[in-house]
C-alpha cells in the first residue's frame, strides 16, 4: 500500500512508519520535515500535497496541536490553535482528501483521551478530540467507494514524560498499544471507530 | 434567578423561556430578537452582552448554526458555519461568561444526536455537537465558586418537520422532554453532563 503519514517525524508518528516501512511504501510529511512539507493548518497546502503524492490507499494523521492551558483565562485566540491545526487540519485531510483517496482505502486520524476524561488546563485539545472523534462517525456513513475512515485515541504515551503531570493516575500508554490500534485501522476492515488507547 | 437565555425566540428557546418565566426573571438575547441583541459568533458581541447584563444566575443556549450538506461536496468555508456559529458561539459564551456569571451559576448548552448517531448530511454539526460535549466535560472540572455547566443533547424535535427527512427512524423528542432536560441543568446540582433527549 501507498500509505501518507502527516506527523510522520513525531513522537508517535516515528513508530506508526516504522512499523510499516518493510511492507508498504510510506510517504513522510510534516510542516517542516519529511518527504514533502504541507502544514495542514492551511487547505491550500493540503491541496498542493496530494497534487504532489497523487492517489494512495491510506492516510494516517499523528498531526496537530492544540493549546493547554487554565480554562480562566483562555482567550478565543488560545482556542483557536486547537481548531486551526488539531480539529480543522486533520479535518481538512478528508474533506480534501476523499478526492484523491483509491477505492478502499483508509484514513486514520488522532484525538486522545480528554474527550470523554478532561484534565485541567485540557480544555482545547478535549474540544478538538470530541469535534474529531463526532466527525469521524459522520464522515465514515458518506464516504464512497469503500473508502473507511477511524480515529486512535490515546491517553498520554509512555515517550511524553513532559505531559506525565498532566495526566495524574493516567497509565501511560505504551507505543506498541498505539502502534497496534493504527494496524487495526489501517489494515482492519472496520470504518467509524474510536480506537481508544486507554 | 436570573436566567440570560441566548436564542429564546427560537423553536426550542420559546418553551425554554415560556416555561421558566413565571418564577425567574428571563433576559431573552438573540442575533435578531431579544430584550438584548448579540450575535454569538462575535466574541466582542458576547463581552457587549454580558456589560450590559450584568452578573447573572444561569446563562442558556438554544442558538448556533451548522451546515448541513454532503460530505463530498463540502467545502472549508461551508465548514465553518458550525465552527463559529454553534461551536465557538457557545464556547465563547462559557470563555467569557465564567468571569460574570454568579457563583453557584450554571451553564447549559445545547448540541444534539448527531455527535452520538450521525445522519447523511450532518458530519458539520456533528463535529460542533462533539467539540461542545467534550468542551463542556472539560470546563466542569475547571469552572470555580460552584459553578457548574451541562449541555442538552435532544435529537430532532417534534416542532421542527422540516427536519424529519434528516433523521430517518429517530422518534422527535417532544417540547416537555426538551424542557425537563434543560431544567434538570438550571434547577439540578450536575455537572459536566450531557443531558441526552433520545
Ligand atoms: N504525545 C502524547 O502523549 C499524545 C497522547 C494523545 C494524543 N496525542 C496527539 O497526537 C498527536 C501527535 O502527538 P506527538 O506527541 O507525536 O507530537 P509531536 O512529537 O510534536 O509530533 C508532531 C508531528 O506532527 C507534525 N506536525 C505538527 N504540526 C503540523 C502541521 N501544522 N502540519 C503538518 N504537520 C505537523 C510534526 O512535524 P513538523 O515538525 O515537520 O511539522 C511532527 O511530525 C497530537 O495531535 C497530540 O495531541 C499525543
Ligand atoms: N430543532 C431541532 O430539531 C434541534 C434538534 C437538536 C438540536 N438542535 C439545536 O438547537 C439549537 C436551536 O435550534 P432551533 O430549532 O430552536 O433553532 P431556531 O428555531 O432557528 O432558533 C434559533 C434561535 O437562536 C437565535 N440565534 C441564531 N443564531 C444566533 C446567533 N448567531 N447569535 C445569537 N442568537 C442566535 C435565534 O434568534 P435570532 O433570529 O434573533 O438570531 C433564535 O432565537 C441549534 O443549535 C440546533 O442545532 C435543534
Amino acid at each position: 500500500m501507498k500509505i501518507i503519514i502527516v506527523g510522520a517525524s513525531g513522537t508517535i508518528g516515528k513508530h506508526i512508519a516504522a512499523s510499516l516501512e518493510k511492507e508498504h511504501e510510506i510517504i513522510r510529511v510534516g510542516s517542516k520535515s519529511g518527504d514533502f512539507q504541507a502544514d495542514i493548518t492551511s487547505a491550500a497546502a493540503i491541496r498542493q500535497l496530494f497534487e504532489k503524492t497523487g492517489p494512495f490507499d491510506a492516510l494516517v494523521s499523528t498531526a496537530g496541536d492544540a493549546h493547554f492551558g487554565p480554562l480562566k483565562t483562555m482567550t478565543e485566540k488560545e482556542f483557536s490553535v486547537g481548531i486551526s491545526s488539531k480539529m480543522m487540519g486533520q479535518i481538512n485531510l478528508v474533506l480534501i482528501g476523499q478526492h484523491y483517496i483509491k477505492p478502499k482505502g483508509s484514513f486514520t486520524l488522532i484525538s486522545g483521551v480528554l474527550s470523554e476524561h478532561p484534565v485541567l488546563s485540557g480544555a482545547n485539545p478535549a474540544a478538538a478530540n470530541g469535534a474529531i472523534e463526532a466527525f469521524v462517525r459522520a464522515a465514515a456513513i458518506e464516504l464512497e467507494n469503500g473508502v473507511r475512515i477511524n480515529v486512535v485515541s490515546p491517553t498520554v504515551v509512555e515517550e511524553s514524560p513532559a505531559y506525565f503531570s498532566y495526566f495524574p493516575g493516567h497509565i501511560p500508554a505504551t507505543m506498541r498499544e498505539v502502534v497496534y490500534a493504527y494496524h487495526r485501522s489501517i489494515l482492519g476492515a472496520g470504518t467509524g471507530q474510536v480506537i481508544k488507547v486507554y
